[in-house]
């Protein structure tokens, strides 16, 4: 009898939030290898907000997941059979294999990962994998942060978030992290080594905010959108960067965005720019090597919330949506 | 007896949008010069969007002008009493002496102007003056065009739009110009040479657009926000550039602006950049001698809408807010 994989399927595509019944689980016979694929279990499957865009059939930076097709997202597991020279049964390996739990390579974008005591498996889908990427992208190349600038990040407690805060940090910049409830906001502050946290469900994030950036904002690392973003314009000093990762409290809107400080733009001859960590693999080595390093240093924290077993991975990741997550979120698919 | 300088002074702050009564005509007396001094006629008075916001007591990029102060402005004049042994009698000069007939300097910021019978004098506030030079570096400096790209700009009439534009075709880039009625986009086609216009009054923006730009839009040189500005985002290229230099449809609104395809910042990988051209004094020399070739070879034409008489002026303002001029908005002070 041939092995089972399940997988989570788009079932239909969401109108406004995400919900559970967008999703379906499917069983599916794993076929026969063929000669130069390997087959992978996975381990941990990531989750993140980017894969809300790919439910949606409008034009967004990759290809929509089509209904009927297994949800994508990258993956990290072992090599279980092997019928290409390149990879050994055994061999831990960084895929992009989605919301199942096996998966089937030519070997091509499949990494080869070294195995250490020191480094989980897991922070290759966390600090050292896309998310720590995203945040040394859009923090250094793209803000390129100078000694004593204020830096500000939404979503601060999150997987790029709190990269984006610790490594702020490590280049000297004062780093407010804005999160949601008084538990994130303090972990950014007690356990990253934060300056200042805003709490964003507080009520007064206006006020907040400006108390915790006496100095103005020269930089915005953007993962929300929204009230957040356009409270932040509104404290800009004079150019300021802001790197748009991502517009999470957008992607379930049918409403436009409001910026009531958009204006700043202007005045304080703001750089924005929207990027994708894709585009930028000419530094991914030089980035893996500095959050590596801050990593086996200490100085670079993190925390995972772990969903256990593929078919509750709808609910993990509605949850995130709604920042219910504390860190970044996985789902553990199988033992390693 | 004294000679009389009549001045438009800021009367009170507008509420929306700015009406005549903010302002007010006040008659002083030309004070006697003192040593360093230049006394200046001025002939032309330039009118621009910005002035909007420095009538604000609101944070803005430069201070605000004061109740009962002199509104700001660019002029051309011509000198008419010197005690600063640089200026004499008769030199023509750029300054900044804002809605009055005359100025008196200490030199400082005064630009002595080449006669020449081939370039006009008002030119020094348009083609070959700030907005010639806002044109200039928000289009090479900020977007960088390459040659087959297209280039989308808003109020592409205007004093800084309509140079953007030719600036554009002689870097070879395709240009739509967006321009409110007929009379407007036929003259950025027939007399201008831009490729294609969009009539932002007809009220087919969006299918406009999309005939206009088959290929999508690489650079956006933003003069407008709002709708216009919204309905560009949703056309973006991969890596397209957006050169932010005003938002006139927003400088009357009490609204925050409204973006529906705010998204493609991120899912473009856009870059969005807000300018003053005083912060790229260093390229003005290199913009200069361009704009200038340009214009002695015929490929830089232009228009002025000229009111007369500084009485005038709040109203040649507010029509300009209003896009009822064509072309550079200019006020006539005295004869040449």
């Amino acid at each position: 009898m041939s092995k089972k994989n399940r997988q989570i399927v788009l079932a239909s595509r969401p109108q406004g939030w995400v919900q559970e019944s967008n999703f379906r689980l499917v069983e599916t016979d794993v076929p026969a290898l063929k000669d130069g694929e390997v087959l992978v279990k996975n381990i941990y499957l990531s989750l993140d907000p980017y894969m809300r865009g790919r439910m949606n059939a409008t034009k967004s930076y990759a290809s929509s997941v089509e209904i009927g097709q297994v949800m994508v997202g990258g993956t990290v597991g072992k090599v279980e059979a092997s019928k290409n020279p390149q990879f050994r049964e055994g061999d831990a390996v960084l895929g992009y294999f989605g919301w199942q739990e096996y998966g089937i390579s030519d070997g091509k974008g499949l990494q080869k990962l070294p195995e250490s005591k020191d480094i989980p498996l897991s922070t290759y889908l966390g600090v050292l994998g896309m998310p720590g990427l995203t945040a040394w992208v859009g923090l250094i190349e793209i803000c390129q942060p100078k000694p004593g600038e204020t830096v500000v990040v939404s979503a601060a407690s999150g997987a790029v978030g709190s990269v984006v805060g610790q490594l702020a940090k490590a280049h000297d910049c004062c780093v407010v992290g804005i999160a949601g409830g008084p538990q994130k906001c303090n972990y950014i502050v007690q356990e990253l080594g934060f300056d200042q946290a805003v709490d964003h469900r507080a009520g007064n994030l206006q006020e907040d905010l400006e108390k915790a950036t006496p100095n103005g904002i020269d930089i915005d690392f953007e993962n929300v959108g929204g009230e957040v973003m356009d409270t932040i314009l509104g404290r800009l000093n004079t150019f300021a960067r802001i790197a748009l990762c991502g517009m999470v409290s957008q992607y379930n809107e049918t409403q436009p965005a409001q910026f009531r400080n958009f204006g700043a733009m202007i005045a304080s001859r703001v750089k924005m720019q929207g990027f994708l960590v894709g585009d930028y693999q000419h530094l991914w080595p030089q980035a893996q090597e500095e959050l590596t390093s801050l990593l086996q240093a200490g100085k670079l924290k993190y925390r995972e919330s772990i969903a256990h077993g593929v078919e509750n991975a709808p609910k993990a990741f509605i949850g995130m949506l709604k920042g219910e997550n504390f860190g970044k979120q996985l789902v553990k698919l199988s033992e390693e």
